[in-house]
Protein backbone atom coordinates (compact mmCIF):
# COMPACT_ATOMS: atom_id res chain seq x y z
CA UNK A 1 0.00 0.00 0.00
CA UNK A 2 3.18 2.13 -0.36
CA UNK A 3 1.00 5.72 -1.73
CA UNK A 4 2.54 8.48 -4.49
CA UNK A 5 -0.83 9.04 -5.55
CA UNK A 6 -3.01 12.12 -3.80
CA UNK A 7 -6.13 11.42 -5.82
CA UNK A 8 -7.93 7.93 -6.52
CA UNK A 9 -7.81 5.32 -3.78
CA UNK A 10 -9.62 5.38 -0.67
CA UNK A 11 -9.73 8.77 1.79
CA UNK A 12 -6.71 11.29 1.77
CA UNK A 13 -3.37 10.22 1.56
CA UNK A 14 -2.18 11.42 4.89
CA UNK A 15 -4.63 8.41 6.40
CA UNK A 16 -4.02 5.75 3.57
CA UNK A 17 0.12 6.34 4.55
CA UNK A 18 -0.17 6.00 8.40
CA UNK A 19 -2.81 3.36 8.32
CA UNK A 20 -1.65 0.75 10.46
CA UNK A 21 -2.78 -3.11 11.25
CA UNK A 22 -2.96 -4.11 14.74
CA UNK A 23 -0.74 -7.86 15.21
CA UNK A 24 -0.50 -8.39 18.47
CA UNK A 25 -0.41 -7.16 22.13
CA UNK A 26 -2.73 -6.78 24.97
CA UNK A 27 -4.49 -4.15 27.07
CA UNK A 28 -1.01 -2.22 27.94
CA UNK A 29 1.40 -3.01 24.83
CA UNK A 30 0.59 -3.60 21.08
CA UNK A 31 2.49 -4.77 17.53
CA UNK A 32 1.13 -3.14 14.42
CA UNK A 33 1.93 -3.89 10.68
CA UNK A 34 2.62 -0.63 8.54
CA UNK A 35 3.67 -0.05 5.14
CA UNK A 36 5.84 3.09 5.33
CA UNK A 37 4.42 5.09 2.14
CA UNK A 38 7.08 6.83 -0.41
CA UNK A 39 4.65 9.56 -0.85
CA UNK A 40 6.45 12.14 2.17
CA UNK A 41 9.85 11.16 1.00
CA UNK A 42 12.68 13.99 1.43
CA UNK A 43 15.44 12.01 -1.25
CA UNK A 44 14.72 8.41 -1.03
CA UNK A 45 14.11 8.98 3.12
CA UNK A 46 10.22 9.17 4.15
CA UNK A 47 9.86 12.41 6.16
CA UNK A 48 10.16 11.99 10.01
CA UNK A 49 7.17 14.27 10.86
CA UNK A 50 5.09 11.66 8.90
CA UNK A 51 6.82 8.66 10.96
CA UNK A 52 5.85 10.44 13.82
CA UNK A 53 2.16 10.68 13.01
CA UNK A 54 2.22 6.95 11.76
CA UNK A 55 3.46 5.43 14.54
CA UNK A 56 1.92 7.93 17.26
CA UNK A 57 -1.69 7.23 15.96
CA UNK A 58 -0.83 3.56 16.25
CA UNK A 59 -0.33 3.95 19.70
CA UNK A 60 -3.12 6.03 20.35
CA UNK A 61 -4.70 3.28 20.10
CA UNK A 62 -3.74 1.87 23.91
CA UNK A 63 -4.66 5.14 25.56
CA UNK A 64 -7.92 6.62 26.61
CA UNK A 65 -6.97 10.14 26.02
CA UNK A 66 -7.35 11.63 22.70
CA UNK A 67 -4.90 13.67 21.72
CA UNK A 68 -1.32 14.20 21.56
CA UNK A 69 0.31 16.58 24.06
CA UNK A 70 3.61 15.87 23.11
CA UNK A 71 5.92 13.67 21.00
CA UNK A 72 9.44 12.85 20.97
CA UNK A 73 11.03 10.85 18.47
CA UNK A 74 14.76 10.29 18.30
CA UNK A 75 16.02 8.86 14.32
CA UNK A 76 18.01 6.04 14.61
CA UNK A 77 18.67 5.11 11.27
CA UNK A 78 16.78 6.50 7.68
CA UNK A 79 13.29 4.65 7.18
CA UNK A 80 12.64 3.28 3.91
CA UNK A 81 9.68 2.89 2.10
CA UNK A 82 7.91 -0.34 2.46
CA UNK A 83 6.92 -2.98 4.94
CA UNK A 84 7.43 -1.84 8.87
CA UNK A 85 6.40 -3.08 12.50
CA UNK A 86 5.54 -1.42 14.97
CA UNK A 87 5.69 -1.65 18.95
CA UNK A 88 4.61 0.19 21.81
CA UNK A 89 3.73 0.16 25.44
CA UNK A 90 1.58 2.16 27.95
CA UNK A 91 4.20 3.60 30.80
CA UNK A 92 1.48 5.24 32.97
CA UNK A 93 -2.35 6.13 32.78
CA UNK A 94 -3.26 8.95 34.92
CA UNK A 95 -6.32 10.80 34.87
CA UNK A 96 -5.43 13.77 32.78
CA UNK A 97 -2.31 12.64 30.90
CA UNK A 98 -1.24 8.77 29.84
CA UNK A 99 2.33 8.30 28.30
CA UNK A 100 3.37 5.77 25.87
CA UNK A 101 6.66 5.02 24.49
CA UNK A 102 7.72 2.69 21.37
CA UNK A 103 9.15 2.11 18.26
CA UNK A 104 9.43 1.73 14.52
CA UNK A 105 11.34 -1.33 13.36
CA UNK A 106 12.43 -2.28 9.58
CA UNK A 107 14.19 -5.25 8.80
CA UNK A 108 14.55 -6.14 12.39
CA UNK A 109 16.04 -2.69 13.47
CA UNK A 110 14.52 0.07 15.62
CA UNK A 111 14.17 3.29 12.75
CA UNK A 112 12.74 5.86 15.13
CA UNK A 113 11.89 5.82 19.04
CA UNK A 114 8.84 7.51 19.94
CA UNK A 115 7.63 8.82 23.81
CA UNK A 116 4.47 10.37 23.63
CA UNK A 117 2.51 12.18 26.35
CA UNK A 118 -2.00 12.08 25.36
CA UNK A 119 -4.22 14.29 27.03
CA UNK A 120 -8.14 15.52 26.50
CA UNK A 121 -7.47 19.00 25.25
CA UNK A 122 -10.18 21.34 27.38
CA UNK A 123 -11.34 24.06 25.83
CA UNK A 124 -12.55 25.49 29.19
CA UNK A 125 -8.65 25.30 30.36
CA UNK A 126 -6.90 28.84 31.18
CA UNK A 127 -5.61 30.79 27.97
CA UNK A 128 -3.91 33.83 27.85
CA UNK A 129 -3.45 36.58 25.32
CA UNK A 130 -0.53 35.30 23.10
CA UNK A 131 1.75 36.92 20.18
CA UNK A 132 0.06 36.98 17.09
CA UNK A 133 0.99 35.03 14.00
CA UNK A 134 3.37 35.92 11.56
CA UNK A 135 1.92 38.34 8.98
CA UNK A 136 1.01 36.95 5.90
CA UNK A 137 -0.90 37.99 2.84
CA UNK A 138 -4.06 36.10 1.59
CA UNK A 139 -2.77 32.71 0.63
CA UNK A 140 -4.45 33.29 -3.36
CA UNK A 141 -1.68 36.62 -3.35
CA UNK A 142 1.22 34.33 -2.63
CA UNK A 143 3.64 32.41 -4.18
CA UNK A 144 2.63 28.77 -4.48
CA UNK A 145 5.31 25.92 -4.60
CA UNK A 146 3.66 23.53 -7.13
CA UNK A 147 5.65 22.76 -10.67
CA UNK A 148 8.90 24.20 -8.59
CA UNK A 149 11.64 21.44 -10.02
CA UNK A 150 14.12 19.67 -7.38
CA UNK A 151 11.17 19.63 -4.63
CA UNK A 152 10.73 16.46 -2.80
CA UNK A 153 8.21 14.11 -3.12
CA UNK A 154 6.97 15.27 0.57
CA UNK A 155 6.35 18.89 -1.14
CA UNK A 156 3.60 17.18 -3.28
CA UNK A 157 1.24 15.96 -0.86
CA UNK A 158 1.06 19.78 0.47
CA UNK A 159 -0.24 23.18 -0.76
CA UNK A 160 2.34 25.82 0.53
CA UNK A 161 1.98 29.33 -0.34
CA UNK A 162 4.84 31.77 0.81
CA UNK A 163 6.08 35.56 0.26
CA UNK A 164 8.39 35.51 -2.98
CA UNK A 165 11.52 35.27 -1.54
CA UNK A 166 10.70 33.07 2.14
CA UNK A 167 12.49 29.98 0.00
CA UNK A 168 14.99 31.74 -1.57
CA UNK A 169 17.67 29.27 -0.40
CA UNK A 170 15.71 26.58 -1.20
CA UNK A 171 15.67 27.77 -4.95
CA UNK A 172 19.35 27.95 -4.69
CA UNK A 173 19.93 31.96 -3.32
CA UNK A 174 21.81 31.20 0.24
CA UNK A 175 22.31 34.04 2.27
CA UNK A 176 18.86 34.54 3.58
CA UNK A 177 17.96 34.73 6.96
CA UNK A 178 16.83 31.03 8.09
CA UNK A 179 13.17 31.96 8.26
CA UNK A 180 10.42 30.31 6.37
CA UNK A 181 6.57 31.73 6.86
CA UNK A 182 3.84 30.07 5.30
CA UNK A 183 0.44 28.94 4.12
CA UNK A 184 0.33 24.98 4.46
CA UNK A 185 -2.36 22.84 3.98
CA UNK A 186 -2.75 19.10 2.19
CA UNK A 187 -3.24 19.25 -1.15
CA UNK A 188 -5.90 16.99 -1.71
CA UNK A 189 -8.20 18.96 0.98
CA UNK A 190 -7.87 16.64 3.79
CA UNK A 191 -8.72 19.09 6.75
CA UNK A 192 -5.80 19.25 9.66
CA UNK A 193 -6.33 17.21 13.21
CA UNK A 194 -4.11 17.04 16.05
CA UNK A 195 -2.53 13.53 14.51
CA UNK A 196 -1.40 15.65 11.17
CA UNK A 197 0.20 18.55 12.91
CA UNK A 198 3.04 16.29 13.88
CA UNK A 199 3.77 16.04 9.61
CA UNK A 200 2.84 19.61 9.02
CA UNK A 201 5.78 20.42 11.96
CA UNK A 202 8.63 18.35 9.91
CA UNK A 203 6.85 19.20 6.51
CA UNK A 204 8.72 22.11 5.70
CA UNK A 205 12.25 22.47 3.99
CA UNK A 206 14.89 23.69 6.39
CA UNK A 207 14.97 27.57 7.03
CA UNK A 208 18.57 26.70 7.45
CA UNK A 209 18.97 26.07 3.28
CA UNK A 210 18.25 30.05 3.41
CA UNK A 211 21.81 30.62 4.63
CA UNK A 212 23.69 27.39 4.16
CA UNK A 213 21.62 26.09 0.39
CA UNK A 214 19.80 22.95 0.13
CA UNK A 215 22.03 20.22 1.58
CA UNK A 216 21.30 17.08 3.93
CA UNK A 217 20.19 18.38 7.52
CA UNK A 218 19.17 14.79 9.09
CA UNK A 219 17.60 15.17 12.32
CA UNK A 220 18.26 13.43 15.50
CA UNK A 221 15.37 14.50 17.39
CA UNK A 222 12.11 16.20 17.12
CA UNK A 223 9.34 16.92 20.05
CA UNK A 224 5.88 18.69 18.60
CA UNK A 225 3.58 19.95 21.36
CA UNK A 226 0.28 19.88 19.72
CA UNK A 227 -1.61 22.89 22.12
CA UNK A 228 -4.81 22.08 20.48
CA UNK A 229 -6.85 20.80 17.79
CA UNK A 230 -6.80 22.89 14.61
CA UNK A 231 -9.46 24.47 13.05
CA UNK A 232 -10.44 23.23 9.35
CA UNK A 233 -8.80 25.15 7.09
CA UNK A 234 -5.01 26.75 6.11
CA UNK A 235 -2.35 26.03 9.06
CA UNK A 236 -0.23 29.35 8.95
CA UNK A 237 3.34 27.86 9.66
CA UNK A 238 6.63 29.85 10.64
CA UNK A 239 9.90 27.41 10.84
CA UNK A 240 12.94 29.02 11.62
CA UNK A 241 16.78 28.18 12.83
CA UNK A 242 18.43 30.65 15.24
CA UNK A 243 21.62 28.91 16.57
CA UNK A 244 24.17 26.92 14.42
CA UNK A 245 26.90 25.65 16.95
CA UNK A 246 29.35 22.94 16.73
CA UNK A 247 27.61 21.16 13.58
CA UNK A 248 24.40 21.09 15.09
CA UNK A 249 21.30 23.69 14.48
CA UNK A 250 17.71 23.48 16.54
CA UNK A 251 14.82 24.47 14.14
CA UNK A 252 12.03 25.80 15.97
CA UNK A 253 8.04 25.61 14.08
CA UNK A 254 4.81 26.74 15.08
CA UNK A 255 1.71 26.70 13.78
CA UNK A 256 -1.68 28.39 14.11
CA UNK A 257 -4.81 27.63 12.64
CA UNK A 258 -7.23 29.55 10.34
CA UNK A 259 -8.84 31.54 13.65
CA UNK A 260 -5.12 32.37 14.22
CA UNK A 261 -5.16 30.14 17.34
CA UNK A 262 -1.81 28.43 18.15
CA UNK A 263 -1.66 24.84 17.87
CA UNK A 264 1.44 23.03 17.92
CA UNK A 265 4.92 23.83 18.52
CA UNK A 266 8.27 22.19 17.33
CA UNK A 267 11.57 22.14 17.78
CA UNK A 268 14.21 19.66 16.49
CA UNK A 269 18.21 19.06 16.80
CA UNK A 270 19.80 18.04 13.63
CA UNK A 271 23.09 17.80 12.33
CA UNK A 272 24.76 19.55 9.38
CA UNK A 273 27.00 16.73 7.98
CA UNK A 274 30.51 17.95 6.69
CA UNK A 275 30.06 16.11 3.63
CA UNK A 276 26.78 17.65 1.85
CA UNK A 277 24.40 14.78 0.52
CA UNK A 278 21.59 15.85 -2.17
CA UNK A 279 18.53 16.42 -0.88
CA UNK A 280 16.72 15.60 -4.44
CA UNK B 1 22.83 10.36 51.65
CA UNK B 2 20.05 13.21 50.81
CA UNK B 3 21.73 15.91 51.23
CA UNK B 4 20.55 19.75 52.06
CA UNK B 5 24.21 21.51 52.73
CA UNK B 6 26.07 23.41 50.33
CA UNK B 7 29.09 23.08 52.43
CA UNK B 8 30.80 20.08 54.61
CA UNK B 9 30.78 16.52 53.04
CA UNK B 10 32.70 15.61 50.12
CA UNK B 11 32.34 17.71 46.83
CA UNK B 12 29.71 19.59 45.41
CA UNK B 13 26.16 19.62 46.20
CA UNK B 14 25.66 18.97 42.81
CA UNK B 15 27.88 16.10 42.68
CA UNK B 16 27.01 14.54 45.38
CA UNK B 17 22.96 14.94 44.96
CA UNK B 18 23.63 13.03 41.22
CA UNK B 19 25.55 10.04 43.13
CA UNK B 20 24.68 6.70 41.55
CA UNK B 21 25.55 3.31 42.43
CA UNK B 22 25.94 0.29 39.56
CA UNK B 23 23.89 -3.14 40.75
CA UNK B 24 23.16 -4.99 37.93
CA UNK B 25 23.25 -5.09 34.09
CA UNK B 26 25.68 -5.91 31.06
CA UNK B 27 27.36 -3.84 28.42
CA UNK B 28 23.49 -2.87 26.86
CA UNK B 29 21.82 -2.22 29.81
CA UNK B 30 22.32 -1.18 33.40
CA UNK B 31 20.17 -0.98 36.69
CA UNK B 32 21.37 1.60 39.47
CA UNK B 33 20.59 2.98 43.46
CA UNK B 34 20.21 6.43 44.00
CA UNK B 35 19.16 8.02 46.47
CA UNK B 36 17.30 11.13 45.83
CA UNK B 37 18.65 14.67 47.51
CA UNK B 38 16.17 17.02 49.17
CA UNK B 39 18.42 19.62 48.24
CA UNK B 40 16.62 20.59 45.17
CA UNK B 41 12.85 20.41 46.40
CA UNK B 42 10.16 22.39 44.86
CA UNK B 43 8.06 22.18 48.09
CA UNK B 44 7.79 18.40 48.75
CA UNK B 45 8.86 17.32 45.48
CA UNK B 46 12.56 17.02 43.84
CA UNK B 47 12.90 19.09 41.23
CA UNK B 48 11.99 17.95 37.59
CA UNK B 49 15.76 19.35 36.02
CA UNK B 50 17.65 17.64 39.07
CA UNK B 51 16.39 14.25 38.32
CA UNK B 52 16.71 14.87 34.68
CA UNK B 53 20.82 14.99 35.45
CA UNK B 54 20.46 12.05 37.83
CA UNK B 55 18.86 9.64 35.36
CA UNK B 56 20.91 11.29 32.25
CA UNK B 57 24.39 11.27 34.35
CA UNK B 58 23.85 6.87 35.24
CA UNK B 59 22.67 6.09 31.84
CA UNK B 60 25.69 8.50 30.39
CA UNK B 61 27.70 5.34 31.72
CA UNK B 62 26.42 3.08 28.89
CA UNK B 63 27.36 4.73 25.94
CA UNK B 64 31.10 6.01 24.52
CA UNK B 65 30.26 9.67 23.58
CA UNK B 66 30.31 12.05 26.43
CA UNK B 67 27.78 14.95 25.80
CA UNK B 68 24.41 15.11 26.28
CA UNK B 69 22.73 16.40 23.34
CA UNK B 70 18.91 15.84 23.70
CA UNK B 71 17.61 14.52 26.65
CA UNK B 72 13.66 14.22 26.99
CA UNK B 73 11.85 13.02 30.17
CA UNK B 74 8.10 12.63 30.70
CA UNK B 75 7.39 13.40 34.22
CA UNK B 76 4.70 10.47 35.42
CA UNK B 77 4.06 10.96 39.28
CA UNK B 78 6.16 12.99 42.20
CA UNK B 79 9.59 12.05 43.04
CA UNK B 80 10.16 12.04 46.64
CA UNK B 81 13.29 12.42 48.52
CA UNK B 82 14.64 9.25 49.57
CA UNK B 83 15.87 5.96 48.11
CA UNK B 84 15.60 5.28 44.15
CA UNK B 85 16.08 2.66 41.59
CA UNK B 86 17.35 3.46 37.72
CA UNK B 87 17.11 1.28 34.74
CA UNK B 88 18.40 2.10 31.41
CA UNK B 89 19.77 0.51 28.14
CA UNK B 90 21.06 1.25 25.06
CA UNK B 91 18.82 1.72 22.47
CA UNK B 92 21.65 2.41 19.24
CA UNK B 93 25.17 3.10 19.15
CA UNK B 94 26.02 5.11 16.39
CA UNK B 95 29.15 6.91 15.17
CA UNK B 96 28.14 10.28 16.05
CA UNK B 97 25.10 9.73 18.35
CA UNK B 98 23.96 7.10 20.45
CA UNK B 99 20.32 6.84 22.46
CA UNK B 100 19.91 5.62 25.51
CA UNK B 101 16.55 5.44 27.01
CA UNK B 102 15.46 4.60 31.25
CA UNK B 103 13.40 5.26 33.84
CA UNK B 104 13.81 6.34 37.80
CA UNK B 105 11.91 4.29 40.12
CA UNK B 106 10.58 4.79 43.76
CA UNK B 107 8.08 2.79 46.07
CA UNK B 108 8.17 0.37 42.10
CA UNK B 109 6.53 2.53 40.42
CA UNK B 110 8.22 4.64 37.31
CA UNK B 111 8.86 8.15 38.38
CA UNK B 112 10.13 10.18 35.48
CA UNK B 113 10.64 8.20 31.57
CA UNK B 114 13.85 9.36 29.91
CA UNK B 115 14.94 9.63 26.41
CA UNK B 116 18.76 11.05 25.64
CA UNK B 117 20.98 11.10 22.69
CA UNK B 118 24.96 11.65 23.29
CA UNK B 119 27.20 12.36 21.00
CA UNK B 120 30.78 13.71 21.00
CA UNK B 121 31.01 17.64 20.77
CA UNK B 122 32.74 18.92 18.00
CA UNK B 123 34.22 22.61 18.63
CA UNK B 124 35.61 22.76 14.96
CA UNK B 125 31.58 22.01 13.69
CA UNK B 126 30.28 24.07 11.57
CA UNK B 127 28.98 27.42 13.41
CA UNK B 128 27.31 30.25 12.51
CA UNK B 129 26.45 34.31 14.06
CA UNK B 130 24.04 33.67 16.63
CA UNK B 131 21.59 36.34 18.38
CA UNK B 132 22.89 37.60 21.41
CA UNK B 133 22.32 36.76 24.87
CA UNK B 134 19.91 39.11 26.89
CA UNK B 135 21.93 42.58 28.19
CA UNK B 136 22.38 42.33 32.06
CA UNK B 137 24.08 44.13 34.35
CA UNK B 138 27.26 42.62 36.11
CA UNK B 139 25.84 40.16 38.35
CA UNK B 140 27.42 42.18 41.05
CA UNK B 141 25.22 44.98 40.27
CA UNK B 142 21.93 43.25 40.68
CA UNK B 143 19.41 41.92 43.08
CA UNK B 144 20.57 38.29 44.18
CA UNK B 145 17.77 35.83 45.74
CA UNK B 146 19.30 35.22 49.18
CA UNK B 147 17.38 35.81 52.29
CA UNK B 148 14.21 36.13 50.22
CA UNK B 149 11.86 34.48 52.39
CA UNK B 150 9.37 32.01 50.24
CA UNK B 151 11.55 30.62 48.47
CA UNK B 152 11.68 26.73 47.33
CA UNK B 153 15.37 24.60 48.74
CA UNK B 154 16.63 24.45 45.05
CA UNK B 155 17.21 28.05 45.50
CA UNK B 156 19.40 27.56 48.31
CA UNK B 157 21.79 25.65 45.47
CA UNK B 158 22.11 28.20 43.28
CA UNK B 159 23.67 32.20 43.59
CA UNK B 160 21.04 34.05 40.84
CA UNK B 161 21.62 37.33 40.35
CA UNK B 162 18.63 39.31 37.83
CA UNK B 163 17.02 42.92 37.65
CA UNK B 164 15.12 44.10 40.28
CA UNK B 165 11.45 43.40 38.47
CA UNK B 166 12.55 40.19 37.15
CA UNK B 167 11.02 38.34 39.88
CA UNK B 168 8.03 40.29 40.25
CA UNK B 169 5.84 37.39 40.09
CA UNK B 170 7.38 35.22 42.28
CA UNK B 171 7.50 38.22 45.03
CA UNK B 172 3.96 38.76 44.72
CA UNK B 173 3.58 41.36 42.05
CA UNK B 174 1.58 39.28 39.29
CA UNK B 175 1.10 41.15 36.06
CA UNK B 176 4.96 41.36 34.78
CA UNK B 177 5.75 39.68 31.22
CA UNK B 178 6.00 36.36 31.88
CA UNK B 179 9.78 36.37 31.08
CA UNK B 180 13.03 36.07 33.58
CA UNK B 181 16.68 36.84 32.54
CA UNK B 182 19.01 36.35 34.96
CA UNK B 183 22.69 35.03 35.90
CA UNK B 184 23.22 31.52 37.50
CA UNK B 185 25.74 29.82 39.30
CA UNK B 186 26.12 26.85 41.92
CA UNK B 187 25.94 28.47 45.16
CA UNK B 188 28.69 25.84 46.17
CA UNK B 189 31.33 27.25 43.47
CA UNK B 190 31.33 23.84 41.00
CA UNK B 191 31.48 24.82 37.47
CA UNK B 192 29.12 24.44 35.19
CA UNK B 193 29.30 21.26 33.06
CA UNK B 194 26.75 19.70 30.36
CA UNK B 195 25.48 17.55 32.96
CA UNK B 196 24.51 20.32 35.13
CA UNK B 197 22.84 22.21 32.75
CA UNK B 198 19.52 20.22 32.34
CA UNK B 199 19.61 21.64 36.05
CA UNK B 200 20.28 24.76 35.17
CA UNK B 201 17.40 24.56 32.64
CA UNK B 202 14.68 23.53 35.02
CA UNK B 203 16.02 25.59 38.32
CA UNK B 204 14.51 28.96 38.27
CA UNK B 205 10.76 29.66 39.14
CA UNK B 206 8.19 29.82 36.28
CA UNK B 207 8.17 32.97 34.53
CA UNK B 208 4.48 32.35 34.39
CA UNK B 209 4.63 33.41 37.93
CA UNK B 210 5.24 37.13 36.79
CA UNK B 211 1.61 36.95 35.01
CA UNK B 212 -0.60 34.60 37.65
CA UNK B 213 1.22 34.89 40.66
CA UNK B 214 3.05 31.11 42.67
CA UNK B 215 0.84 28.34 41.77
CA UNK B 216 1.85 24.54 41.05
CA UNK B 217 2.89 24.20 37.20
CA UNK B 218 3.56 20.66 36.72
CA UNK B 219 5.78 19.39 34.28
CA UNK B 220 4.98 16.66 31.76
CA UNK B 221 7.56 16.83 29.77
CA UNK B 222 10.88 18.64 29.53
CA UNK B 223 13.48 18.22 26.59
CA UNK B 224 16.76 20.00 27.27
CA UNK B 225 19.44 20.28 24.13
CA UNK B 226 22.66 21.12 25.34
CA UNK B 227 25.01 22.82 22.35
CA UNK B 228 28.44 23.23 23.99
CA UNK B 229 30.57 22.00 26.94
CA UNK B 230 30.58 25.71 28.78
CA UNK B 231 32.96 27.59 29.93
CA UNK B 232 33.77 27.93 33.72
CA UNK B 233 31.82 31.01 35.46
CA UNK B 234 28.66 32.53 35.20
CA UNK B 235 25.56 31.18 33.26
CA UNK B 236 23.21 33.50 31.81
CA UNK B 237 19.83 32.65 31.29
CA UNK B 238 17.05 33.65 29.56
CA UNK B 239 13.58 31.59 30.44
CA UNK B 240 9.99 32.86 28.79
CA UNK B 241 6.25 31.57 28.36
CA UNK B 242 4.54 33.03 25.31
CA UNK B 243 1.74 30.66 25.10
CA UNK B 244 -0.79 29.98 27.34
CA UNK B 245 -3.49 27.43 25.80
CA UNK B 246 -6.22 25.60 27.52
CA UNK B 247 -4.76 24.93 31.04
CA UNK B 248 -1.39 24.09 29.42
CA UNK B 249 2.14 26.17 28.80
CA UNK B 250 5.18 25.95 27.39
CA UNK B 251 8.24 27.43 28.48
CA UNK B 252 11.80 28.16 26.66
CA UNK B 253 15.17 28.58 28.07
CA UNK B 254 17.95 29.69 26.31
CA UNK B 255 21.70 29.39 28.54
CA UNK B 256 25.01 31.34 27.45
CA UNK B 257 28.05 30.64 29.34
CA UNK B 258 30.91 33.02 30.49
CA UNK B 259 31.80 33.94 27.12
CA UNK B 260 28.59 34.67 25.94
CA UNK B 261 27.85 31.13 23.66
CA UNK B 262 24.85 29.77 23.74
CA UNK B 263 25.08 26.09 25.51
CA UNK B 264 21.85 24.88 25.82
CA UNK B 265 18.22 25.11 25.02
CA UNK B 266 15.36 23.94 26.69
CA UNK B 267 11.64 23.54 26.41
CA UNK B 268 9.02 22.16 28.85
CA UNK B 269 5.33 21.72 28.61
CA UNK B 270 3.42 22.13 32.45
CA UNK B 271 0.02 22.38 33.23
CA UNK B 272 -1.45 24.70 35.34
CA UNK B 273 -3.60 23.63 38.28
CA UNK B 274 -7.32 24.36 38.08
CA UNK B 275 -7.12 24.31 41.81
CA UNK B 276 -3.82 25.42 43.24
CA UNK B 277 -1.40 24.29 45.16
CA UNK B 278 1.33 25.90 47.67
CA UNK B 279 4.90 25.63 46.63
CA UNK B 280 6.37 26.46 49.56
Amino acid sequence: MSDNATDGGAGYAFDRSIAVERTGGGADSGTWAADVSAGWNVGAVPNGGYLSSLATGAFAGLVTHHDPLSVTCHFLRPAQPGPATLEGRVIKRGTTVSNVEGELRQSGKPVIRVLGAFTDFDPEGMSMPAPPPPALGEPDDLVTAAGHQGLPEIAKRFDWRFEHDAFAGLLGQAGAEPKLDAWMRFADGREPDALSLLTFADAMPPPVFNLIGPQWVPTIELTVHVRARPAPGWIRARFQTRYVVGGHLEEDGELWDSTGRLVAQSRQIAKLLTQPRPIH
